[in-house]
């Protein structure tokens, strides 16, 4: 077992119609105007953009407007906001969307509570000392970004994903209505419940001890997201399956899952440069990874993976842990496909040349400034080994 | 279904030997000069209380020492606290301790931060407004008010023992170290575990709905704190499950286990009145009165008391749920006296009469100002009737 911090301040108010809410959080989490950050249509043509415009507006707050962000949020448009806030002089950020949104959200919030350039923190040259004040008004389950210290930019040039985790940027405040999740199509649906699913799993996939309580609670997570994720394969509009995917969304990214373990880390560093490369759905581009990772490092571990993959399918009696595990990454993948996830590169539609893996494998490793994964530490040779079993 | 809130802002610190931080987090939440708020001995013959005065003193900041709290915590060593951190100048209040310790200090930090009398809180003649800044160095693992939003007091005046909720008081940060928790006699370790398998328990046997996942997680918590229990019977220096207590205390009464739910908590009204009356330990209260109490509201919710019951025991396959519930609120039985508990308050040691029971079962409906319970409303009559089935 590891000594760990666990840091949640986040207030997280759930339930129907609870966007109505923001206005009042907002002000009692000190605002005075606010910059409302979004994406695409979809928020402004189902009337949410204007639900929260007018419940800032009844809490007498200011309000600034800024859309566009995309998925794998581009750093163009965080300058683009830093500026707009600086001008408007802009207090508070409330981010109205899924991951991309929030982690956009944070970006600007690190470049306006701190000098200088804000790649800097992503690029991991310093750390942000602080970040402005954020709320979430959550539409999509998936990157657990409403609760969490992470963010992830792409910086188009040279189309570098990054990361930066800051305990600064986690959300005074989220907002949590399944119903605004009903909508979501099917295919994003399941790369959501793919991304909460991996954010334990890479959490327990670790090596460096665990507990018990923690080791429980993931499992169970897990399970709920994947029974969840098939009801909602037939039944999208299911506002208890929507509620429980919604919650453990929150809960699989905000450290819970990861007390007293170390995790691994190494399927999403693998995932950000296909996502840099080519675009792809961050989800998606996880399951595709993720059984060709687990081969690679299995022996690392393979008590630690038959343990997690006994608690969610029926693993077979006879075997040593290696072929029990084995046969659960098989049925992990056969989950994935049968939710309409890739299980492959292949099947996600991405055909990398051997050329292009190596320098997804270097840009994983930051061209050899460090190692990446938990259960097994991997350079770029072995990135490169997983990308092609991966094909 | 419910929609909740869920709001734990503290920061948790938990390995070994973090009271060593406990300045550096005081100072990092604003403080300048600190009340340490104690117990009895024990804080200083351990060397625990020099360990973190120097801790604050190295952060630069200025203590003020205050002991003398006892289980069931006294009002007037409050009113006490309040007067010697006015005459002081104190602005952070550092709880050494456990539950007891924790919720003396947070009557303190309402009575600070509040005009007028302190006891309205707790008589819920009004709610507070604000509360002074709180640390915790945690020392018994069982009540979950380093994470908590409640606080129970005793008013020596009637021996009224009353509870306040307010989100105002949760700690700023809790620093954990299970091997504090090392040296507890046995008994108290099994009261600690008691009291932290009935606040999920609590939560759980309510009507109203609930969450798969918080479902999961309830089962997974209760058990995981039966099987340390009984770890810590035979081996109670084991740092292992002593944590695994340690971490579920407070996330017992965070909040985690509730959300979705609606909860009962009669158990905890009807031992707050024997705690009052007779001042035993507050797990070994619960215990004595449980059995009753869930015997009695039983008929209200069979399927829920089965689908618990059923996670933690071996319950018999035929059987309706209210047969296979009875069934498994025996074995609750069993496994608290397994542990050293009483499962009756015969076997708690107290004998109430039956005028002290009326006046108990009247004190925790307050006289007729409200009902409680979720599972099934009682009354003082339904109270009266738990007491005597308890006897």
């Amino acid at each position: 077992m590891q000594s760990f911090t666990y840091y949640t301040p986040t207030k997280v108010v759930f339930g129907r119609g609870v966007e109505a809410q923001a206005g009042a959080l907002a002000k009692e989490f000190g605002a005075h105007k606010v910059l409302v950050h979004f994406g695409g249509k979809s928020a402004r043509a189902s009337g949410l953009l204007d639900r929260v415009a007018a419940s800032l507006k009844e809490a007498g707050l200011g309000v600034v407007e800024l859309g566009g962000v995309v998925p794998n949020p581009r750093l163009s448009l965080v300058r683009q906001g830093i500026e707009l806030c600086k001008k408007e002089g802009v207090d508070f950020l409330l981010a109205v969307g899924g991951g991309s949104v929030i982690d956009s959200t944070k970006a600007i919030g690190y470049g306006l509570a701190n000098e200088g350039d804000v790649w800097d923190f992503y690029d991991h040259l310093r750390d942000p000392a602080a970040c402005m004040p954020i709320g979430c008004v959550l539409t999509i389950a998936a990157a657990g970004s409403e609760m969490s210290d992470s963010s992830v930019i792409t910086n188009e040039e040279g189309w570098l994903k990054r990361g930066c985790n800051s305990n600064t940027c986690r959300p005074r405040f989220a907002v949590m209505d399944p119903e605004l999740t009903a909508t979501l199509p099917a295919y994003q649906t399941a790369c959501g419940c793919t991304d909460i699913m991996m954010h334990t799993m890479e959490r327990y996939l670790g090596r460096g001890g665990s507990m018990t309580l923690t080791d429980r609670f993931a499992v169970q997570l897990v399970r709920t997201v994947m029974d969840c994720a098939l009801i909602l394969k037939d039944d999208p509009q299911n506002y208890d399956a929507r509620a429980e995917v919604m919650w453990a969304s929150s809960l699989s990214h905000n450290g819970l899952t990861g007390c007293g373990g170390s995790g691994d880390w190494a399927s999403h560093q693998l995932e950000h440069e296909l996502g840099g490369m080519f675009d792809v759905a961050h989800g998606a581009g996880l399951a595709a990874v993720w059984g060709s990772w687990a081969r690679y490092v299995l022996d690392a571990g393979p008590a630690r993976f038959a343990s997690l993959l006994g608690g969610l399918f029926t693993l077979p009696k006879e075997g040593d842990d290696t072929a029990r595990a084995l046969a659960g990454i098989e049925q992990m993948e056969a989950f994935f496909r049968s939710i309409g996830m890739p299980a492959s590169l292949h099947e996600l539609g991405v055909a990398p040349t051997e050329e292009q893996m190596r320098e997804m494998a270097e840009k994983s490793c930051w061209n050899g400034r460090r190692l990446i994964g938990g259960m097994k530490r991997l350079n770029a040779q072995d990135a490169l080994a997983i990308y092609r079993m991966a094909l």
